[in-house]
This record gives structure tokens, C-alpha cells and sequence, in this order.
């Protein structure tokens, strides 16, 4: 079996052409096996390219764990790289059914013809407290005292699909010196604060501009990350909300950097990033 | 540049072959980049496969880091079995020039013509306080007290060219539950006991029965490592000395099983192990 690996801010994917040949029979086991970073070729899951009925192509994403997930901003980038550079589809605005339905992107074609960074449409965020879902206060919560082991941050709720929590922070707080992480010791707490009951992505955030932050994330169920896509929506959204930074955004991530957009003209995020593919391989199975 | 990934007991090394082409002009700025599990291939290291003058090939491994290492026995199982798979030695016993001098292995053929299991002379143990080195006395030390955090441990103490400290314990030591691993928690604050001047590794040994254990391991500078091919020979070593085990001994690690054979005739320590081709790859550099 062909792969490709492919990353978007180190969020990591094998990506199977299956547009001319039939899937893997048994895609949740393929990816626990494929996926194993020592026995395996190492990933954080496994994308299926397939053909779709609703749109240009329809992406299926497999966890290491074997779980089926939804959708994943930084392998929609790559998988629609794929899509372009291997020449399955040769358009430069792609629709692509996902479990979240069908999404629009953008294509970067760079000069050699190759795309080198792809536009997202994340949809609108929800902002209303019982939909985030969150117990603070207001629509959304804005820098809302929210205390665990006796230390209270002022946070603001927002959801791309999934639940946000964004915290303004000074610089110190983003260092990460082992032991003693500040970002993974108070993440983790406030992942599971009571104040969200379906758990929640922390997310640290320094104000370099009203156009520009750092950020880093205690993503819920993974710990520390690279990259969370939904994440920096959120971000994004946050700062409007609390007049800290404005509509149109970078981020500065660990993996690397994210442009986001909140349109006034539609009410959805757009967010632009980078797509890379590592190498080729045969899989023997 | 093509590569293969392959494996022994869940130790993952890039696998090239400079036989026939000549080797990369930077294999250590290589090694970093094509290592990093999220970024590159992913791997614990790079291994160049180079003619020798004095054996049948020479290994020269990499780590992740960039550094040159002098040997591993997990990777010269896989060397030797790309080596004959591959078609570039077809010999079952091959002289392999490391960083510790030409070292002899014998491959395992299986009925499909490849290679399954490798022995390698890992040549004899250090006994001598002073050269593993250690501030125990004995020769070895055996089962001699060694106290960290309020705990005292019975250590013995064999060198097969790095340190390497074996403590028998009971059954439930060696399970992992987070939070709160034994291995982990005792292992860190052993490795750096005032005892080993140049640090050790630890080994913590459940015995099953005189031709078998089971053994986890804290390896000095990695912390928990899947599998530690000296540490399996040490701790065949130490069994002899301590007459809990029999010269021949079969060691269940984390990634999978080891024989070990502490040979009377020599004195040297022959380890036999799997050795697995995952994948083969093109790195696009």
C-alpha cells in the first residue's frame, strides 16, 4: 500500500489514495498499527482521500487509537494539497465532505505549482454559554474568574464545534522549562474544571499586537500539542471579543504559525496555514 | 534518498545503504531532521550502511540528537538482517566494524529465505568495581545496599562497556499505572545515586523462573526505553553471580524477547533477538 506523510504544523498524517483503488478493509485497525511511532511508520492517525457524492473529494480520519474522528484543520490542508499536487482534482477552490459536512478551501499554488498554504472556512463560532458548553456567564463568557488549586484566571469561552477556554498571559507564563511547565500544570486543571462540564482546550495567550500572538495549548485528551487549529480560531475570536486583538490575526504557534480571519461579512473564521509532505512510502501490507 | 525503517524490539532506526552510493554529505544535521517523529520519518536514530576494509560492512549510527554513537545492539540485529535481505553479504555470519571494534553476528534464516533473529557477541562483561564504575565494593557487586529517597535498594553492578544496575524485585513493581510508575519514580533517583560516578542504567527484574524474567528498565539519559539490548545482558550476568538465573536466559522486555547466553567457553555474552523491516521510504532531500 502507498502513503504519503504529510504534516501541518507538525499534526501528523499518512494519507491512502483510495479516489482509484478500494479503501483499507480494516481502516481502525490499520491506523492503530500504522500509527505506532516505534513499530510502525509513526503518525497521529491516518487520512483516507475517497471519492465523495457531495463534493470534490471526502476525507475519512482515523486516530492512532483507531477512533473516527470528525474533522482535523491542520489534515484538511494537507489532504487538499494532496488533492492538487497529485492531480486528482486541478481546482484551486475545493469543497470536501468531512464528518462536519461539506467545507470550503482555498488553494496557495506557490511558483513551482505546488500548493504551499491553504485557506480553511471553520465555519462561525458559538457563543452562547449552554452551547460552548460552560456554566460561566455571558455570550460569550469574557475573562470570567474561573479558579482551581487556588488560583483564579480570567478566562473567555468560545466553541469552533468543540469548547475553548482563552487566557491572556504574560510572556514568562509560555516558557517551558522542565520540570515545572506552567501552560501543562494549569492546562490540565482547567481542562477539568467544573465550570465545563464536557472539559474544555486551554489555551495560553501573549499579545505581541493587536495582529499578532503567541500561543500555546493544553489540548483536552491529548496534553500538550503543536498545533490546535480549532484552538486558534477560538483565539482569534476571543480577542474581538475582549477588544485585545483584532479581526484578522496571526498566531504563533509551536508547530508554527496561523492566519485567521473572523469575517464581518459571513460570521465565519478562515484560517490559512501551511501544508508539507515529508516523504513517500510502501506500506507491505 | 531512499530509506528503510526497521526495528528491533520497538527500537527504530533509518536504515541507509552507502554501499553502493556515497553516504550523506551531513548525516548529523540528516539524523536531527529525518528523526523528529512529527516533522521527518521518525525514528530513534540513522543508521549509514558503509563498506569496511577490515569486515564485511561497517554500521555508523546516529542519534536523534545529531551525535555519533558507538554501538547498539537493537540496530546491528536490523543492519544484519538488511545486510542479507538486501543482498549485499549473503553470509550467516558476518563481521560488522562499529564504533567498539568488528563485532561478529549470526543470522537466523527463516523458511522464507530472510532474516528472523540475530546473535551478536556482545562480547564479556566488567566486573571490577572500579572500571563499571562503582563505588560498591565486591566484584561484582552483589545485591549490595544502595539508598535513594529513604528506600533501600540491593544492587548489583555489571558494566558491558556502559553501567548497569540490577535490582530483583516483586511482581507488582513493574506495572505501569499513571500516575505513579515505580520503574519511573525509582529508577530517576537510582540512576543518579552518588554510587555510579558516570550515572547507570537500572534495571528493575522480576525472576519467573531460572531461565526466565521479566525486566524493565530506566536507561540513563532516556528514562523509559521500550528495550536496553546491554541491559538484558547485564542482567543475565548478574543472575549468574547472584545464582538466581542460569547462563542461558530468556528476558521479557517491554518490546519483546531477548535470549541471552553468558558462554562459559569465552566468557563473552551472546544476545539473540528479532530483527523487523517496517517500511521503505523516499526521503525527498
Amino acid at each position: 500500500m502507498r502513503f504519503v506523510k504529510m504534516h501541518g504544523l507538525g499534526n501528523d498524517y499518512i494519507y491512502v489514495d483510495c479516489t482509484h483503488s478500494p479503501p483499507p478493509s480494516k481502516p481502525e485497525e490499520l491506523s492503530r498499527r500504522i500509527s505506532d511511532r516505534h513499530f510502525g511508520v509513526g503518525s497521529d492517525g491516518l487520512i483516507l482521500i475517497c471519492p465523495s457524492e457531495r463534493a470534490d473529494v471526502r476525507m475519512r480520519i482515523f486516530n492512532a487509537d483507531g477512533s473516527e474522528a470528525e474533522m482535523c484543520g491542520n489534515g484538511i490542508r494537507c489532504l487538499a494539497k494532496y488533492v492538487y499536487d497529485h492531480g486528482l482534482v486541478r481546482k484551486r477552490s475545493l469543497r470536501v465532505e468531512t464528518g462536519r459536512g461539506v467545507l470550503e478551501v482555498e488553494l496557495e499554488v506557490g511558483a513551482e505549482g505546488r500548493v504551499e498554504r491553504v485557506t480553511v472556512n471553520m465555519g462561525p463560532p458559538i457563543l452562547r454559554a449552554e452551547e460552548i458548553p460552560t456554566t460561566l456567564a455571558g455570550e460569550p463568557p469574557r475573562e470570567a474568574p474561573v479558579t482551581v488549586a487556588g488560583r483564579t484566571f480570567a478566562v473567555t469561552a468560545v466553541s469552533m464545534g468543540n469548547p475553548h477556554a482563552v487566557i491572556y498571559v504574560e510572556p514568562e507564563f509560555l516558557k517551558s522549562d522542565s520540570p515545572g511547565d506552567a501552560v501543562a500544570e494549569w492546562g490540565s486543571r482547567l481542562e477539568v474544571a467544573p465550570e465545563f462540564p464536557r472539559r474544555v482546550n486551554v489555551h495560553f495567550v501573549q499579545v505581541q499586537s493587536p495582529h499578532e500572538v503567541t500561543m500555546r495549548t493544553w489540548e483536552r485528551g491529548s496534553g500538550l500539542t503543536l498545533a490546535c487549529g480549532t484552538g486558534a480560531c477560538a483565539v482569534c475570536v476571543a480577542g474581538v471579543v475582549t477588544g485585545r486583538t483584532q479581526r484578522r490575526l496571526r498566531a504563533h504557534l509551536p508547530g508554527g504559525d496561523l492566519d485567521l480571519h473572523w469575517s464581518e461579512a459571513d460570521n465565519c473564521v478562515y484560517m490559512t496555514g501551511p501544508a508539507v509532505e515529508v516523504f513517500e512510502g510502501v506500506w507491505p501490507d
